[in-house]
C-alpha cells in the first residue's frame, strides 16, 4: 500500500508535513531547525533556480559570492537593520576544536576565541555593501546589479519544513544606483520578475503589493511583495523587493562622483526569494493524494507504468514505447520508464500520485494489440485512452493545459476567498472563515498593531493599483483613502 | 594604460595575486581568510560548475543539501576523521545577539548559549552519514548517488585567494553501495570524471594516482587525486576521489538488509573539487598580459572592439557586425560588442587580454570597405585578417583549435618537466628545479615524512597503471616496485 496521507480537513498542518515528508522533499536533520532538502526536493528547486536565474540575467543581472560570516560590529552599522535582524542568529565565537584533555572526544579551545565575533549571516546588505565601497567610485561604475545564491541563517524558534527554517537557501538580490528614481524602477521590476515567475511556473496567482511601514524589511524605505492564498485560506509571502534608499550607502560611506562631480550617497535596493517557495508551491496545489506539481517544475513530468507478466512482456512494452520516450526527451520533456518487477502497477500508481508526476501512461498487453494507452493527469485525475501513435505532441499539449488548468484553479479558489469587510463585525466574523478580507484601514501602525493583537490578522499588502475610494477605518473609523488586504498568514 | 601585472619571473606569487584581483576573479573581504568571488570569477565557477553536474547526472548522481551545522559530537564518532578535521574550524556556541547595556551595540547574549557547540561544516560526511541511517535499511535503497554543491569552512591560518581560503565553494560528492567492489568502481569512476573535466574544459593535463598513507582524506581507506602542475613546475592537487570502506556506515551504525537477508554494514565514497579550481585554471595558462581562458569555460568567449569616430560610423559598424553576433550566439557561443566611446581601442585591447577572452575581433572603417576583420588569439596572440563573410564558422573552429592548443601547450611543458631521480644527491638537485621528480620510494611513512622535512617535496601521487619496475628506494636505499610522484604543492 502507498504511505498514508492525513487529509486537508482533519489536519492541515498534518497533511502538509506528510507530503514534504512522505512526498521524499525534505526530511528532519539533527540540528535544531535544520532540514535535509532531499533529491526530489532539490530536483524541483534546481528547476525554480534555473527559471529564476535565467529571468535575472535577461534583466541585466549577474552573480556573484559574498563571504558567510559578517563582522558582528557591521550588524550596529545600520541602525533599523541591527533591531530586525541582529538578534536570532548564529554567533561563530571560535575557530578551533581540542582534545578533551578527560578523553571525552572534542572541546573548544578555549584560546582560540575571535576577537570579534562573526555572525552566519542571516541576509548580507552589510557584507555587500562593503565590498561595494571598494567597487564604487563614480557614475560609471553604477547600476551595478549583483545577485546571490547562497544559504543563510536565522535562528527561528518555532520552524517548520521549508516554511520556516532555521537555514534556508535563498537569493539575494543587492543592486546600486546613482538616483532614487532609477533604484525604485529596479524594485518595482524585480516585483515584476517575481509575479511573472510565481503565475507562470509555479502556476500560483499572487498579489503585488507594499507592506506597510510596519511589515517593512529592517531597514528599507518601502518593501515591495508577492502574497498568495494557500488552500487554508491564509496568506503566505512568496517574496520581496525592498527600496533601501540611501540607508546602507550611508552606513558603510559608499559616495561616487556624479556626472556633475558632485560626491553623492549611492542608492540601493535588495530582494529575494527562498526555498520557502516549495512549502507555498505544496499548498497552493496539492490534494489528499500528495503533492500536485506545476509541469513547468515538475522534477519529473511524465512516468510510464508498464503493465506485464514476465520479462518478455515488459521488454515488448518498453521496445515499443522506446521512441515515444525519445520523442519526449527531443522535446526537452523528462520522461521514466518504471520497469521495476517487484512493485504492482496500483502501488506504483498511488506513488507517483504521492509525489505528482503531472502525467502517467499506463501500458498493457491488451494496448500493445490494439495500439494505444491509458493517459492519466494528476491534477484532475482524469483518465483517457489515446492512440500511441503522435501520442508524443497530445502529452506535450497536455502538458501546457495542466500547467494552465492548476493557475486558473488556484485563482477561482483565491478569487472566491476574498471578501470586503465594511465594519468591524463583519471583519471580526470573515477572519474566522478562510480566505484574505479587503478593508478600509486609517494608516496608522497603532490601528494595525491592535488589529493583529486581537485577530492575528496582519495587513499583508497594499495592493499596486489599488483603486482608491473613500471610505472609514473598520477599526477606528477614522477616514480612509484606500482598502488594503487583511489575512491570517504563514 | 592598463592596469600593471607583476611578471611572472619577478614574483610568481605576486603575478597570481595581479591575476585574480585586476583580472575581477575575486576581492579580499573583511572576514579574515574569506573571499569575494566577483561577477567574473563566478561566471567561470557557473561554467565549471554546469560541465560538472552535468557529468555527475549522466554518471547516474543526484543533488541534495545537507545543513551547514554539524554538531561537535558527530565529529567524534570517526576516530581519524576527527584528527584531520575537527580542529581548524569555526565554532558557533551563541544562537542570540542583545543589545550591550552601555551602549556599545550589540553584544552576544551570554543566555543564548547552545547546549551543544555546532560546527560549520569543513566537509560533510558526518551529517550525511547521520541522515543516510534513516534512508538505508535494505540492498533495495542502494546505490545511493548523492551529491552537494556547498559552501564549507576549514579556518585556514595562511590563505590565498582561490588555492586556499577559510570559506570556499564545492561540490562533495557521499555514495553508499552494498559491496566494497561497487564503492572502489565508483571511487575510480568518478577520478575519471574529475580527470576528463580538467582535461577536456580546463585544458590542463592531470596525473590520476593514489595518496600515499599519509596523505589520505581523514577517514579514508584509500585516497585517489589528479595532480596538475603549474607554470612554476608546482604541484597543484585538483580534485579528489574517496574510498571510505565501512568506516562512516559503523560510526553512524548504517547498515543494510543483504538479498540473503543478513545484516551489513554498508560500503561508502565520497569524493570533491572546489573554486580551488580557479586557482589551478589561472596558473596553468595565465602570462605576463594576464588571464588565458580556455574557451569551453570563459565567461565571454568572444570580444568586438569597434574602431570608430562618432556615433555614425560606430552604427555602420554595429549594424555590418550584427548578423554575425546571431549567428555565434545561434552557436552558443557568447560575444560582446563593446561600444564604450570613452576608452580607447588599445586600452580595451589590453583589458580584453587581461581578462583572457580567446578571441578578440577589431574592426574599423577599412574593414568595413574591405569586408575584412581583424582576429586575435589570446592564448598565442597571433593576429590574421579575415573576411567577415562565413566567419562565424571560422571563430568556432578557431575556439576548438585554441581549446586544444591550450591543452597541448600546458602538456609539453608537463612532460617536459618531469625527470627521474635516481639517486638522493639527483632528487636534492632536481628538486630545487621546477618540475615533478618520478622516483622509487621504500613505502614507509617514515621515509616520505623525512624527505618531506629536508626538502618540502612531498609524495604527489602513486599514479594508476604504474609501471612496475625494481628499484631501490632514493632516500633509504630499501627495494622498492615503482616510482612515485615527489614535488613541492600547493
Amino acid at each position: 500500500m502507498a504511505k498514508e496521507i492525513t487529509a486537508r480537513d482533519v489536519d492541515y498542518s498534518q497533511w502538509y508535513n506528510d507530503l514534504v515528508l512522505k512526498g521524499g522533499l525534505a526530511d528532519y536533520s539533527s540540528v535544531r531547525g535544520c532540514m535535509v532538502i532531499k533529491p526530489y526536493g532539490y530536483g524541483l528547486w534546481e528547476n525554480m533556480r534555473d527559471a529564476l536565474d535565467k529571468a535575472f540575467k535577461e534583466t541585466g543581472h549577474v552573480n556573484a559570492y559574498f563571504p558567510l560570516f559578517i563582522p558582528k560590529s557591521f550588524l550596529s552599522k545600520e541602525a533599523a537593520h541591527v533591531e530586525g535582524f541582529a538578534k536570532e542568529c548564529a554567533v561563530v565565537t571560535h575557530y578551533r576544536l581540542m582534545n578533551d584533555p578527560n578523553g571525552g572526544g572534542v572541546i573548544v579551545d578555549p584560546s582560540a576565541k575571535l576577537e570579534e565575533e562573526l555572525i552566519v549571516r542571516p541576509t548580507s546588505e552589510t557584507i555587500i555593501w562593503n565590498s561595494y565601497k571598494n567597487w564604487i567610485q563614480s557614475y560609471r561604475d553604477l547600476p551595478l546589479l549583483i545577485n546571490q545564491w547562497a544559504n543563510v541563517v536565522r535562528w527561528e524558534m518555532r520552524t517548520r519544513l521549508f516554511l520556516r527554517t532555521a537555514e534556508f537557501l535563498w537569493q539575494e538580490g543587492h543592486t546600486a544606483h546613482a538616483t532614487a528614481e532609477e533604484a525604485i524602477i529596479e524594485t518595482e521590476k524585480m516585483l515584476h520578475v517575481y509575479a511573472k515567475f510565481a503565475e507562470e511556473f509555479m502556476a500560483m496567482p499572487v498579489i503585488k503589493g507594499k507592506k506597510s511601514a510596519n511589515e517593512r524589511f529592517a531597514g528599507a524605505l518601502d518593501t515591495y511583495c508577492i502574497e498568495a492564498m494557500m488552500q487554508d485560506g491564509q496568506a503566505l509571502q512568496a517574496g520581496t523587493s525592498h527600496f533601501l534608499g540611501q540607508n546602507f550607502a550611508k552606513a558603510f560611506d559608499v559616495q561616487f562622483l556624479t556626472k556633475e562631480g558632485k560626491q553623492e550617497y549611492v542608492w540601493a535596493t535588495s530582494w529575494g526569494v527562498s526555498t520557502r517557495l516549495i512549502g507555498a508551491l505544496i499548498m497552493a496545489h496539492s490534494d489528499d493524494d500528495g503533492l500536485v506539481m506545476p509541469p513547468k517544475l515538475a522534477p519529473l513530468q511524465v512516468v510510464i507504468v508498464p503493465i506485464f507478466k514476465g520479462a518478455e512482456q515488459l521488454n515488448m512494452i518498453f521496445d515499443k514505447l522506446k521512441p515515444l520516450m525519445d520523442a519526449l526527451k527531443a522535446k526537452g520533456i523528462s520522461v521514466k520508464f518504471d520497469d521495476d518487477d517487484q512493485k504492482r502497477p496500483g502501488f506504483k500508481f498511488a506513488e507517483y500520485e504521492m509525489i505528482g508526476v503531472p502525467v502517467r501512461l499506463a501500458i498493457g498487453a491488451r494496448d500493445l494489440e490494439n495500439g494505444t494507452v491509458e493517459v492519466a493527469r494528476r491534477d484532475t485525475k482524469e483518465k483517457s485512452s489515446q492512440q500511441l501513435e503522435g501520442i508524443e505532441n497530445y502529452i506535450e499539449q497536455l502538458l501546457v493545459d495542466i500547467q494552465q488548468s492548476m493557475y486558473n484553479k488556484a485563482l477561482a479558489f483565491r478569487d472566491a476567498n476574498i471578501r470586503k469587510a465594511d465594519t468591524w463585525e463583519q471583519f471580526l466574523k470573515m477572519i474566522e472563515e478562510p480566505g484574505f478580507i479587503y478593508a478600509h484601514w486609517d494608516g496608522t501602525g497603532e490601528t494595525e498593531e491592535k488589529i493583529k493583537e486581537l485577530t492575528k490578522a496582519t495587513i499583508r499588502c497594499i495592493p499596486l493599483d489599488n483603486p482608491q475610494e473613500d471610505g472609514v477605518c473598520i477599526f477606528s473609523g477614522k477616514p480612509s483613502k484606500e482598502r488594503v488586504i487583511f489575512a491570517r498568514a504563514y
